[in-house]
């Protein structure tokens, strides 16, 4: 499994290029960066010995189309999704992920039909360039809530998704912040089948009651507790071989510089990966 | 358009058999029942011949799999789907039907998904058989609340989730009924191709609030209130060419003989073709 | 079901917004013209202005994607048709079409499974805008030995294709002259629902043995052999309503003007209309 | 991996309830057997009994649908198959295997459309029950020529058929004896992920020059010329984990005992999985 990070939680970074390399110097394997904009501003040789020059691949890119609002938008970023797509496989990344809120201020029924249907044409696009689809359930209890009406949350719920999306290259953005806050078991990791995962996000949680813990509450890895030994473990012995990104929602901005935050995020990976056995 | 019948509204009618040969003999060209039945009680041959000799087809056969509840149970009906679908092929009839209710008691996000990809599966195994499955969506007021969660129940929503199912012999079981009681008008009709429709029930409504009307409080074409007569015409308008099937849910059967009720099932029939400019 | 132009038959008749007017002066209702390109070089609004003033509508695009060489090929061709497919659907137009070469130097099999995806992924990105995608089948005899290795050509071989690609938007383009060189029947087309056919070509022949008929040896409408009367009455008979539009493709191009061929061609289509019953 | 039998190679072993028996008394894991007939004859629990008792589960079921022939043909399987994979999940099985032979006599092309809409229609009523299906690519020269027109035969065709199919629950049926009279290489399966093998099949071939290896000329593992080291060694690095198959398919059957053939059997199986260092 690839220790990859994300900006989120590295500070003012700075440029993809200077993430990429800070990336690299901190023995990190993948970042999750835009690939069509690495390849505009570079050129796709050049953006190619970035990554190759600092012993980074990109994790995943994120998912451009806005699928949840009109359908006017939803169909207006479907070309860019080609593009998105051509530029992610030119540089060997194989994944791209978006995210489900819980809740929806549409009638429920109805927005799941129409984001199947959406969803279904993303995966389309993107598995014609050889892309596979992550959806991140999102866990914490209080954006359950934050909309009129309850959506999907669970790691069940969204592989029920996945079956109704029906195209073979959709599968989970597991984030382990989203199994805490789920009361997910290291069971339901074991009953997955790798391919079932195609993206991992890795974080930790404070000591609060998992009714309380904030989406933007987010600690660096093996500074809270959640199992993450023991999830990454799991992960392993199913045989996931993919990306394990840190992803540091907070609510304030960290203060420290990128290259700090980069020394604490290494600790962290190797705090987890070591209670994995896998350090 | 094909003048047709189902048992709703007859009375005690008997056997298909019976049945066949009566809507025969009153000039009505479809009748919904088990074409499995059908064959499994006279043999093919025989079944073909009774429907021929009263110049009567299958108009649909309804949708045996039970997609509302455990997994265990929709799974054990789809050996008995894919007969069923072989019985109906056989003898000539090529739509299968089943109706949505407005409101579950499951969340609806998830029972969404679940029914999207149930409703795929049933789609796909009848479609092996070149039938097509038509959803019927239901529009009285009162069905909305009936259950915990809101649901599905207009035309728009209905197609919406046509496409999400995303099979090509997907369309809708379209009820005069519920056309009215959505409060739809001859333009959304009109916007509408004959594929997307797979059968068609016809009903009339008293003369009340459309709020007020209930599932089961219909009445024979021409005795109501909905424009049967515009209704018709749009439907033959835009090239729907299959059957126009009576359905008379009522709180108490009728006490009529069945010929009687048949004689006045083919008036009302006269009338809203009469209106319709189609007889 | 409405006259159409394509370019083909018509002489140096210039740019696209000429032939739409002129198209229109004849009393033609549907071009096929690229729409892309039109609202690339006018704007939306004046686009749709131009056809509207003309009294013209865009009968269908061309699929821009090369699906039959390298996957890279096709690839790049994908956000192009995103592209494509939103200035169609802009201009009203819900047609693309293809047509399907019935001999290939690639292994038979092979070739169909490529195809098949890459036809799907193109009819999903179509679908995404509400856009249909016509398949042709080509009959002339002498193409079926052009190439190495006999592929698909009659109606039925493409309707089984179509089953294959198994997209709810994949239907036809039914040509006259593809459908007279398969030795295709009135009763061929009386077995067809409209849905199954997206677009129309209409050309006719001339008094050759069939085999011997050249695919580039079309005649205008209603100068040759081909029963376009019948053609038509069928194609009306089932319900089509979309447009049939002609496409001469000849040796030499012709030597008339653009207006003297465009009289010629609506004599012919007022011939063929009127053998149908029409006119 | 799962050390795997089925009954070719074994000699008379008489019933699947003997074979399940003998099986687990010599250390293999599963049997490829059908799981419908052990339920039909032993009832649910028994089955389940009789597997769980001799430490045997169910490596793969045979698609009992004949997808090669009339239309006729196919649809009769189809409520069978629907009652072969309930039986199979039933018993914890997960995978429905067939072969594709190399050749055909129908059409090629026509013939690639046909078999991939019905064996999506397979892999749909499989999938609703959790079961996979596993396509089996056959490698030996002779075959290619043995039915008029050339049908596909490597690993990369045939998964380039199953993009094709584009259901998420197809993969291979990987054999060691096709792989080899492909010419295939050790990094033709380490370019695999797991989820693309659905079951594996294990063969030897004799010393001869790879054209002239014919399909019933197969050896015991670990008696031939195939690295079935390396073969099992690049499986268990990419992942898999499921049933490492035999199948000995000979011109005349074999003379010695069953008890003879299965210690034969299983000397093979120790000296390849110790080879792949996995014993």
């Amino acid at each position: 499994m690839l220790r990859g990070l994300s900006r989120a939680g590295l500070g003012s970074i700075g440029s993809d290029e200077r993430f990429i390399a800070l990336a690299g110097e901190h023995g990190f394997q993948t970042v999750d960066i835009d690939a069509k904009g690495l390849i505009d501003r570079n050129g796709l040789e050049a953006a190619r010995k970035l990554l190759a020059d600092n012993n980074v691949t990109i994790g995943s890119i994120g998912l451009s189309v806005e699928w949840r609002q009109s359908e006017e938008t939803f169909r207006a970023g479907l070309a860019k999704l080609a593009e998105d797509a051509a530029a992610a496989a030119a540089l060997g990344c194989r994944s791209c992920c978006t995210y489900i809120l819980p809740a929806t201020d549409f009638k429920a029924a109805h927005f799941t039909v129409i984001a199947t249907r959406r969803l279904r044409t993303c995966a389309q696009i993107l598995g014609a360039y050889g892309i596979r689809l992550g959806l991140e359930f999102v866990g914490p209890h209080h954006l359950r809530t934050a909309w009129a009406n309850p959506f999907l949350w669970t790691m069940h719920e969204t592989l029920d998704w996945i079956d109704a999306i029906g195209e073979p290259n959709v599968g989970l953005l597991f984030d382990s912040y989203h199994w805490y806050t789920n009361g997910h078991t290291l069971a339901d990791i074991e009953a997955l089948t790798p391919d079932q995962i195609v993206h991992v996000h890795i974080n930790d949680a404070p000591d609060l009651p998992v009714e309380e813990v904030l989406d933007n509450g987010r600690l660096y890895p093996g500074e809270g507790v959640i199992d993450l030994g023991g999830f990454l473990k799991a992960l392993n012995a199913i045989g996931y071989k993919g990306s394990v990104t840190q992803e540091i929602l907070t609510k304030e901005a960290p203060a420290a510089s990128s290259e700090a935050l980069l020394e604490r995020s290494k600790a962290g990976f190797d705090k987890v990966y070591q209670a994995a056995g896998l350090a």
